[in-house]
């Protein structure tokens, strides 16, 4: 299928968009959310897709911190090994050395949340990365981190020079995220083996 | 979260399940099915992520070929370098020489579809990997390359040896498949390009 006359025109007549970005190239947004098992997976998917093609993908994950020691998350030791692919896990450590989880909204966490931001704007702004994804974004919303107004700002940015598919994941999207995207889908829960009382497994869920 | 101890009698209940195996460690059976975008992309996403743990993952794909020359699906391009997976893409090649799709059944359609299918097998009776991805499984149902009846089949083999999980996407998932299935996650269509007349492209879907 190709993109008809009208939505061709519709594209063209925006006055920000560079010339040479024809409706096909032109970046879409995702946003990928829902109380179901797939979200972040699916932004993982996307991203070896993408490098598989050669392009340059910039994966920013919000409140999935690094401390440089303890990697909650195996996919990550993956990726740093495939060239093209610019982590950026932001967040402070979420366990307490007891083992209980640290919830809430703190200085430092905002500070971490921020610094995926910029790294976000950075790269928007450059136009430099073919995919950015932008993991855990709405959560972040959702938990105070930051606003919807900071991620309009990011759509917007991603308007005016739309070179990368921008993907966005999280719980709950809202309907002026809805709205914008280009594609949404809801990872509807039909039934999870978290409501058995199994917890969340290596391997599976980190 | 633990499995509460109902749930690990229950488990441990059932005499086909080798006695080492705590319901923690227990395969499950995942879904992920809809027409939303996601479902393939997911379970690439499950294979880093077990790759990152350094398990042995095996990822059969339907009607998804490659024919040694032209590799229509640029993730197995990453996938192929990563050590751990053992890739296994059946079906024969859909495109005509001059751009048009080749829709239908063929027999040879039938008997890549059958090689899938044996891998799969082979794998679940060994019991090495822990992850087992059937890619586009309940597609290749709904297509009449093999029934519902063969997934039973695989479904049974891994009720009675669990080691690995196992993951199955596709369209139109089933009700016996749901019922039997631990974990099932409908990849709901809120909106998607495709409805504006946009195409599948390089790098996001292929």
């Amino acid at each position: 299928m190709q993109a008809g006359a009208s939505s061709r025109r519709k594209v063209r007549a925006k006055p920000a968009l560079p010339p040479a970005l024809e409706p096909g190239l032109r970046g879409r947004v995702h946003v990928y959310t829902g109380a179901g098992k797939g979200k972040t997976t699916c932004a993982l998917g996307l991203c070896l897709r993408a490098l598989g093609h050669g392009w340059p993908v910039l994966l920013v994950q919000f409140d999935k911190g690094f401390d440089g020691e303890n990697e909650h998350y195996a996919e990550r030791r993956v990726l740093r090994g495939i060239p093209g692919i610019d982590l950026v896990p932001t967040g402070c450590e979420r366990m307490n050395p007891d083992g209980t989880f640290r919830f809430g909204c703190e200085p430092r966490d905002v500070e971490e949340a921020r610094r995926g931001l910029a790294a976000a704007e950075g790269a928007l702004r450059e136009g430099r990365h073919r995919l950015v994804v932008l993991d855990e974004a709405l959560s972040a919303v959702m938990v105070g981190l930051f606003g919807k107004e900071e991620v309009a700002a990011l759509l917007d940015l991603h308007a005016a020079n739309p070179v990368a598919e921008l993907v966005l994941t999280g719980w709950n999207a809202w309907p002026e995220l809805v709205e914008r995207a280009d594609l949404v889908t809801e990872m509807r829960k039909v039934k999870h083996y978290y409501d058995t009382g199994l917890g969340a497994r290596p391997g599976i869920e980190f």
